[in-house]
C-alpha cells in the first residue's frame, strides 16, 4: 500500500506524494523537522509540515531565487543568504565565480546538521569553502554585524507563521542598511494564488524602500497551487533592464550553465500575468 | 467539518481542495460527469476522476490555449475546437473581431449541457452566435467534413486514457489536413512534470509533420503540480517570431484584454526552462 505525505494550506489545499519512508522526526527548538524518502522526488525536507524542498525539483526554486538578482548584478561579490539552511540557495552564489564571500545565517542548527546528513546534494553549498561564512542564529544580529552585502537572498519559510517578521517593513529596513547602494535583494513571497495579500503587502513595502521591485514567477510542483512568486529589490538595478542577449554574455562569462534558468527564462519570469501585474 | 474533493494522478499525485457541495454526478456514455461548488474556487467540473476547470482558474487555461496560436496568426477568421465542451475556449477565440466561425467538436452532449446549466462564465462560448457551430460526436469525422482552419484549438483531458488518440500520429495528420497551410494548431499537452515522455513524443511527432512546433508553459493551481504545457504547430507561423511590441498592436487593434494573456506574457510562456528546452 502507497504511504502519502500530505501537507495541507490549513483548510484551503493539500497536496501528498507518495514517500517509502521517513528519515528525520525531530522537533529542534525552533521547529518540527522531518526528512522523507519520497518515491518520485527524491529527499524531502519538511518543516512545520510545510514542504521545503525536495531533491526533485529544488534546482527550480534555488536557481531561481539566487540567479536573477547575481546575474542582474554586474560584479557580485559579498552575498548574504537569510535562512536557507539546505544550502541550496548558498550553491547556487558560489556558482558564480566572482563571488568572494557568501555569509549564510540560519536561526536552527538542526537543519544544517540533519541536510548535510540527509540532502547531500543541496549541502553542497555548506561544504567547507574558504568563501562561506555558516552563521547561526537570529539573522537580524548577523544583519546588522555583516559588511555591506552585494546581493541578499531571503530563504525564508512562508510569509504566514514563524516567517512573517521577515516580510516586514523594518526587516526590510534593516536589509537596506545591510546592502550596498548598487546592491540587489531577492526573497520569496509565497503562492500568487494563495498569498496574494502578502506578496501585495511585501511589494508595497519595498516599493517605498527601493527604486526598482520586480516580481517574478516560477513553477515549484511540490508547492501548494504549484507556481511561486520571488521579488527582487533594489535601488539600481533592474533585472528587466538586461536582455536576454546580454544575460548570455553574463552566464557565458561566469560559465553558468542552469537546470531551469536561462536568460530567456530569466526574462520570462519576469512577464506578469495582467492579474498579477494589475496588483 | 470540511469537506475536501481529492483528484488522484494514479499512485503519483494527490491534490485536494474545499468542496461546498457536490452539484452534478453522472455517468453519460462517455464518461464521469460531477460539477462541485467548491470553496475558494467557484464551480468546478469533473471528468473521469479529474479537474478539468474551476471558474476560479479557468481563465488562465483558456486564455493560454486560445490566445497565443491566435495572437500568432495575423488574421483568424475560421476556428475549430476539439474537445471544450465547457464553452471556455470558443469563448476565448470568439473575442477575436476577425473570427467569422469558430465550429465546436465536442463528444459528450451532456458536457455542454450540464455546462450550459452549472458553469454560465465558461458557458457563454455556447450561446446563440452565428459564428458559432456546434457538432456533437466524432471529432474525426467534423475534423473530415469541415472546410479548412486557420487555427485549431485540441482542447482534450489528458494524454492519458481515454484521449490517447488524440495525440496519436494519425490525428494529428488530420489536423494538417484540415488547417489551411498558413494556419496554426495549439493544443493542451499535459504537465511537464508527469507527463514529459506525453510531451516529448507530441512534440517529436509533430516537429516531423510541421515547420515550427513550441511548447509553452502556463500555471495552472488546481491541475496536477501546477503548471501545464500546451504546444503550437504551424508550417509557417511561429508564435516566438513576434515581438511584444507587434503582439501588442494586434491586442489592441484586436481590443483584446486578457485576465492573464499579455504580449509579455505570451513570449515569456514560451521561454521554457533548460530541463524541458532540451527535450
Amino acid at each position: 500500500m502507497t504511504e502519502w505525505y500530505c501537507e495541507e494550506l490549513t483548510e484551503r489545499w493539500r497536496q501528498s506524494l507518495p514517500v517509502r519512508s521517513c528519515l528525520v522526526d525531530e522537533r529542534s527548538p525552533f521547529q518540527h523537522i522531518q526528512v522523507f524518502e519520497t518515491r518520485d522526488w527524491g529527499r524531502m525536507l519538511v518543516l512545520d509540515g510545510k514542504v521545503q524542498c525536495t531533491e526533485g525539483d529544488e534546482f527550480i526554486y534555488h536557481e531561481m531565487l539566487a540567479h536573477v538578482p547575481l546575474m542582474t548584478h554586474p560584479d557580485p561579490r559579498r552575498v548574504l543568504v537569510v535562512g536557507g539552511g539546505d544550502g541550496g540557495t548558498a550553491r547556487e552564489a558560489l556558482r558564480h565565480p566572482g563571488v568572494e564571500g557568501v555569509t549564510l545565517a540560519e536561526i536552527d542548527a538542526r537543519v544544517i546538521e540533519l541536510s548535510r546528513l540527509w540532502l547531500p546534494d543541496m549541502a553542497a553549498g555548506l561544504q567547507p569553502d574558504e568563501r562561506l561564512t555558516l552563521t547561526v542564529g537570529d539573522a537580524a544580529d548577523t544583519i546588522r554585524g555583516c559588511e555591506p552585502q552585494d546581493v541578499i537572498l531571503i530563504d525564508s519559510s512562508d510569509p504566514e507563521g514563524p516567517s512573517e517578521v521577515l516580510f516586514s517593513e523594518s526587516f526590510f529596513q534593516s536589509l537596506k542598511r545591510a546592502l550596498k547602494p548598487d546592491g540587489i535583494l531577492a526573497l520569496q513571497a509565497g503562492s500568487p494564488f494563495f498569498f496574494r495579500k502578502q506578496i501585495e503587502e511585501a511589494s508595497k513595502l519595498l516599493a517605498g524602500m527601493f527604486t526598482h521591485v520586480r516580481p517574478y514567477l516560477a513553477p515549484i510542483p511540490t508547492y501548494p497551487g504549484g507556481t511561486w512568486c520571488m521579488m527582487t529589490a533594489s535601488m539600481s538595478l533592474d533585472p528587466c533592464a538586461l536582455t536576454p542577449e546580454e544575460l548570455g554574455v553574463r552566464c557565458r562569462a561566469r560559465n553558468l550553465d542552469g537546470r531551469f534558468y536561462t536568460p530567456e527564462v530569466h526574462r520570462g519570469s519576469l512577464s506578469l500575468p495582467a492579474f498579477l501585474r494589475d496588483l
